[in-house]
């Protein structure tokens, strides 16, 4: 059988072979239940247990305290945008720390539910910086302050979570980690909840991940629809409404393979190593260019672009040069490297589930590409 | 091998045995595409084709006109629960007619959206009838009126839509038909909205089909959340936010497989045929019995009790008789019989998937139970 190819997609994205020969293999007879996962009564004991273990790895995995509730949800982190302020923001004043495309969308949405305020952005940089915390403008009467800690679209990334109380604030710390979940250790203890689309680093579409802080639960506005209310979905243990059962499946074989690969340190230096090797061959090219500042570089999502004859960096997609690096990309079994539509270029996302190998492809590759252009 | 056991669950359900072997066996590379249908960009050509076609069958099989839009969204019917008077209340009146549990849950949720009000219901019928239509009280301002066509765990159902302009009202009639969907034919030209889990008759759990009049689309309040906005996941081909990918990959190959089982027709003839041979075997027993009056019962779910030593319906799920009952099925490969915990006694679900043999093995097995007895 022939190798797999390297799929580089920002999500959904790739998946660990190991998850989905063993999903393939259970379809039809989960265990010897005699079912498939997606045949279960989500209160039946097989699938129980199932959802449990699923939990259990990932609160191993991911170091959350018991002060902590994980909830499986459904609706992605667009969703979220309205459930959080929904949940936590009490129609009061909710602070946004603009880095890129998903940070602003999430500013936008909340404004349906309270005053949303902009305490810092980076939109003056192009997002190719994050403005450092110290030069926050934090509201004093803040429900929450939102960071996205890795947007997907810009390519950028906290190194480091804020340390909202080093600045003076008592507010929760809300963070999209929808792109970056388990890829790198978290400091929950700066965390008031996260929040994240399983479809990157986790698991399939369709599940919604949101890890919150106990005493933040009950505080949703009468508008929040019960289906969306934390503190019901966390005494229900995630069952309140049907959860995506299969979903949860997938992620939770994900997450007993991430600890087979030695858990979030382990990954967190291979996604480093990952990186670092991605973005040494940009910058030691003359052909590709990426602009972010190499302090905030994303580990997960790296957009690169072609530059023309003249040196000027290509967006189009449609540019010869760039439909011609698709193609010999593709041939090459290298897969879904076209960037996002609303930045253009290229983009390879480097999630848990891609190898090293599968970087290394691409560096010999787009060298390759490089000498022949 | 051996064969599957027929699982008689209320939701997850049964699925088609072709289409779980389909989806195991394309599970790491779908069509030659090299990946697996979980790790596509929702927004790839490999995806957007595989939606595409979920659509355009679904609305042949379901004999959709143009004039409404088919969503897939997520949430469940109890998120809808929400998101239908967020889109189609206006903030003003709603008129529901309770049947059983389902209704209820909607009635009540809409309250957080406006004035929320009961036209009918049969809960002094202890939910075994359904309100005739012309006693239904609809109030002259009604947004929409709302029915749960098939109420999952009363097991009752309406035989025909009620048809609102001849009871002299210009609502638009909205239809919970989440157990009920692709199991018999639909007059669309009484319905403004219908809506349904997918994890009954379609598909696994995780996808919400939404059917919507588009003269009814831009009516959403400000509090709407964008992710739920018809109108905007109409725009956007249900992909305004991620979908759920797999969930519609596997509810497109059950309408591949509804085509070739006759479609609609053929399965309302075959549902009908399955529901008969169960309610026959229950009025011909002297230990079993339904209470729901013959006109309105379910095709779908067939709630129904074990009577005692005194002859009275045993409803807690820990009676011996129930227990032995339950064990017995189990052994003879009869699964997920056991009642919801609200009504308790047992529960079988005939979906579309459940073929007659499957019925035809329960019906066996509750008479040689009934014999030994």
């Amino acid at each position: 059988m022939m190798a797999r190819p390297y799929n580089f997609s920002a999500g959904p994205a790739a998946m660990p072979e190991e998850v989905l020969q063993s999903a393939a293999r259970d379809m039809l007879n989960w265990q010897g239940s005699g079912m498939s996962v997606m045949e279960m009564s989500h209160r039946g004991k097989e699938f129980t247990s199932i959802c449990e273990t699923a939990e259990r790895d990932l609160r191993e995995l991911l170091a959350v305290p018991d002060s902590f509730a994980i909830l499986f949800m459904q609706g992605g982190g667009l969703a979220e945008n309205a459930i959080v302020p929904l949940n936590l923001g009490q129609g009061g004043v909710m602070d946004f720390v603009l880095t890129g495309s998903w940070s602003e969308k999430s500013h936008q949405e909340a404004a349906r539910y309270g005053s949303a305020r902009i305490a810092a952005s980076g939109q003056a940089q192009a997002f190719c910086a994050i403005p450092a915390p110290s030069t926050w403008q934090i509201s004093s009467n803040a429900q929450y302050v939102h960071v996205c800690s890795n947007e997907t679209i810009h390519g950028v990334e906290f190194d480091e979570l804020p340390d909202l109380q080093a600045l003076g604030s008592a507010a929760p710390l809300v963070v999209d980690f929808s792109s970056h979940v388990a890829s790198r250790s978290l400091q929950w203890s700066r965390v008031g909840l996260a929040f994240g689309g399983a479809q990157k680093n986790l698991g399939p579409a369709g599940l919604t991940l949101v890890v919150v802080r106990k005493d933040l639960l009950g505080r949703a506005l009468p508008i929040c629809p019960s289906a969306f209310n934390y503190q019901l979905v966390a005494q229900n243990n995630s069952m309140y409404n049907t959860p995506p059962t299969y979903a949860i499946y997938m992620a939770g074989l994900t997450f007993q393979w991430l600890k087979s690969q030695g858990g979030v340190a382990a990954l967190e230096a291979r996604n480093l190593a990952k990186a670092r090797l991605l973005y040494s061959c940009i910058d030691g090219s003359q052909l590709y260019t990426n602009p972010v500042d190499p302090s905030v570089r994303s580990r997960m999502n790296v957009p690169f672009f072609l530059r023309d004859e003249k040196g000027q960096a290509i967006a189009d997609p449609s540019h010869p040069r760039n439909t011609a690096f698709l193609e010999g990309a593709r041939a090459a079994g290298l897969l879904q490297l076209k960037g996002h539509k609303s930045v253009g270029g290229m983009r390879a996302s480097l999630y848990n589930a891609m190898p090293l190998e599968g970087v290394q492809a691409l560096v010999d590759y787009m060298r390759e590409f490089e000498r022949e252009v």
